[in-house]
């Protein structure tokens, strides 16, 4: 019982390595190294380097954004400050700056006429057609409004009234231009739980109330000109203003947390947002409607309702951030290092195939053992092993044992001592 | 000094490779490549052709939502227009629409009675137990307030009144069923630079103006019929309008970039976004509550309070894009091949145990090699070496060299050599 | 033909494994097995049981929060509920608490003398440096405004008059401290498409009308005490409440869907968001400014300006899910298989470099084949063929089968053949 305990003890503390034939072949020698070469340049230099594979990386950024607009415009005799521009006013990540607003004043609720020529009528027929639409800017009642003894009117509509005319040509707030938004951004990686805000701790109060962003002289100032930011995407007051627009400000946080802290800084872009709808020709701009409401003495309310022809601001924040990490190098390592080995298998066809003596290399590294071999040989062990029994002879025990011994050490050997006896 | 670079040199332009045993058998044969082909098919189909393993994935979407409701309601006889019925009203992402109103108009600063049989009352004692409350309509003051004489009365709060009384039977506007909703959507995939809008850069205005989404003839069209989103999610009109609801509008967008960008398209999926909570019996619906604020010509101002049932939409967009990329593909390709070769346990596993003269395929594939021939070997090298120093003769230099040869090319070999003499 | 195919299909049904040299030493075994369980150890404990390497990760999740504030505060004489001091009013993730308003009540469009010292004048000259700041109340026209005889005047603007004053000392509304906001939050993991809300659905209506979140005895309850918030951040109500700041409140959601999915469950969390700037002087605090517009009897427009400092939360939701999936286990496992066979490269160095017997053992795992040999083996084949052709004796033809044949079982037996014959 120990003794066998004692031989599986043995068995288990024993080490496997591969039997290797080392070929001293010049050409093959060298398209081996220059095959590993490669592979561990591309492992180095693209996998590890350039991707960045030994690190785990973290993309599900905690952003929150704080907005601020400053700046005065001119619209319509009214001078304008950001309590009246812009919208929503507690400073979110997305927000509108109102360039033109299309102003009804004294909407009460009734009836009256639709404006524009689409429905003019004759009869009230003319107008059933409307019935249903929501184009309009109130129900259409399918009636025909004849201003006076005119045979020309317009279609009735039930809602706020007078409607809305928004064919009338305004003059834009072009002073937006000059309006500066101050972008606070604070970032948290949760999985590393670093967090960061978009501009540097060493800048000073004074310094960021005077400073403006620029991508190469003041990349990292948090206050960006309106007018700045239009032109980095292309476009131009005049018609932003007048039409209104969606303004993508993305802020990119590309962090490598094995280098100092310091360097995770954020890097601005600036898109319109509409772009992939340029095409189209539909939706161009952006607006939308509001009212103010109003009341009578009489407690009448009533209201005045706005077109808001804006510029749309969409504060973005996308980040990743990597860190070293033991399981991703570690798998990529082994990936190199089996790579590495997977170059054997291009210099096995060369070697095996091409190369002059390729069959004598086939003789080396491969060994062969067919069925048939393996049965001779036990029937050989069989036969030995009946003889021993026979004449247990000293002699004849030492060559089943030695049948035995050479089987073990190498087979090629013990096989050909089956064969052909030396 | 030049024939050590020179040898090392020729060292190091070898080419190792591992000696293989070719088992010439039809069981383990057949095994073998079944096994293979089960490893090579499951690579191929499910990592690579399903899972898409050859690709990198951006997740980290940036988006942008723009909305726009249109419709007229009808709700306690006033029209209501998208200004009086969306909240917030700039088109966000995020938006209300409300379909009921439970207004109380003129609210001032002041004190008056609570509203509801929980807050009636007989003395001052009973309104002193809910002196703290928060789930009043103003701050309870403890004292009851008794109209005229009256036994029994209402506690007093203070605040704004008269205090709203939000048990009244109100009909809800059943209108908002036919509203549309235009969605605009543009994204960009920032690890591609890809940007995509969700309506296709073909359809024209015209088209987009009259279309309106079905999943099934119609599954680019930008304009939700509010009716229709109701009841993919599976809910009547007539409850959410009451009581108010949360609709989830999911935008996915999965990209397969490796093929034409026109493929990667949005796809749509509606959801009540209340339904974890269906079980509990809180907080059913969705309301808020918002004021108007009106001033008296003397300056002092009040208020109308909306107790706002509306129906809440959050357009959330994800999405994911992938794209070729080396790294993973060659991670995989390791992994398969890496798998390949792992094949070969189980073959060894049956060929070394289970097969008929498994033995003899143990001796075959495995060479021993114990600390005790090492050693033995050694001393007779050593006793060969001491050997040739005493008698320096041409012959016995060449029984050196030639051990040192043989046991250099093929330790079984030298090891029979050392063993017993050919 | 025939032969040819299965000759063929012969050689394609074989199995093809590598030969190993096993070396019985304590030393080297005992190095050997102890490499082997640390890696097995590192794979076992930290990439799968700890790092969770046999899943699928979703971070793609989709969520929506709504949120409810309840509670009164008393401000500059007024009872303030919550359609006044939230915004905005619909229960967005993103909403301000206002704890102090200056208001400026009556302001018309005009012209008016600016405030502060910084504008006071004597002559036009020293408002003319101001021409174009932001940073004043209206648009600087460059006049200075003497009242009546006063050498010392104050620079004229353009805008809403009269100006606001914001260095007056206002009372905050410290009853903040004990509103209560209720958070709804439903996610869904659209890669495993599992939805959550987060609150549990044994939760019933008058427990959470009653509870109070508290991360030990209350981990689950949807009800957040303003006061309690604060004081996990490690702010005060008194701080906040007069300069106003932005909160964090962070909702995890760590979810391992092998489990039940009971124990998906949220983490609350809370921090200051505006800590990253900590340590700049700019911008302390939050606050943005709105007005109410009201008209004259004769429709002249005015408006009430709030600046309103707040406490704004920001309701961040963040979610990570994983499950069981085959393809991350299936390369973590190779890697693991792998790094394991890693353990050789160890091992290798070890026994045929530093252990006692190197040489030996290097004799035994490699066996050299050059250029050379392979070249003198050709030469003596084909002068074996050619002595065969000349002489078409059938021991001759035995011979040649016999070298082939060695060629084939083991190179090292057949090149000691060709070099010396037995």
């Amino acid at each position: 019982m120990t003794a066998m305990v004692w031989g599986w003890v043995t068995d288990f503390f024993t080490y496997e390595t591969t039997k290797s034939v080392v070929v001293k072949s010049w050409s093959v020698g060298i398209i081996n190294r220059i095959v590993q070469v490669f592979i561990i340049a591309y492992f180095v230099g693209w996998v590890f380097i350039h991707e960045k594979a030994y690190q785990v990386f973290d993309t599900g950024i905690e952003s929150s954004v704080m907005t601020k607009v400053k700046g005065f415009g001119y619209h319509q005799n009214h001078l304008m400050d950001v309590a009246d521009y812009v919208f929503p006013q507690q400073g979110a990540a997305v927000f509108c700056i109102m360039t033109k607003l299309i102003i009804t004043e004294n909407q009460f609720q009734g009836k009256c006429g639709e404006n524009g020529e689409k429905y003019s009528c004759k009869t009230d027929d003319d107008c059933e057609q409307h019935i249903g639409s929501i184009l309009t800017n109130g129900r259409i009642t399918g009636l025909c409004l004849h201003g006076g003894n005119e045979s020309e009117g317009q279609c009735e509509v039930e809602g706020w009234c007078p409607v809305e005319n928004d064919t009338i040509v305004i003059e834009p707030m072009f002073d937006a231009e000059n309006f500066t938004i101050f972008i606070k951004n604070s970032i948290r990686f949760p999985l590393f739980n670093i967090t960061r805000g978009n501009f540097p701790s060493s800048m000073t109060s004074e310094e960021i109330k005077k400073c403006k962003y620029n991508p190469e002289t003041n990349p990292f100032c948090p206050i960006f000109r309106v007018g700045d930011i239009l032109k980095y995407t292309g476009q131009n007051v005049a018609g932003l203003a007048t039409k209104g627009g969606e303004i993508g400000i993305n802020i990119e946080w590309k962090c490598n947390l094995d280098l100092d802290i310091e360097y995770c800084v954020p890097k601005y872009s600036f898109t319109r947002l509409d772009a992939p709808f340029a095409k189209n020709a539909v939706s161009k701009g952006f607006n939308f409607r509001f009212a103010k409401y109003f009341k009578m003495q009489n407690g009448t309310e009533y209201r005045t309702l706005h077109k808001a022809f804006a510029i749309r601001f969409d504060v973005m924040v996308t980040g990743k951030a990597g860190k070293f990490d033991t399981i991703p190098t570690l798998i990529n390592l082994v990936a190199a290092f089996t790579s590495i080995g997977l170059g054997t298998v291009l210099c096995d066809i060369i070697l095996l195939n091409f190369l002059k003596g390729a069959e004598q290399y086939k003789a080396k590294k491969f060994e062969e053992v067919s069925e048939a071999q393996i049965e001779a040989q036990i029937e050989a062990q069989i036969e030995a092993q009946i003889d021993a029994s026979l004449a247990p002879s000293p002699s004849s025990q030492m060559s089943i044992k030695e049948v035995m011994k050479s089987s073990c050490d190498s087979g090629a050997h013990s096989l050909a001592t089956a064969d052909q006896p030396v």
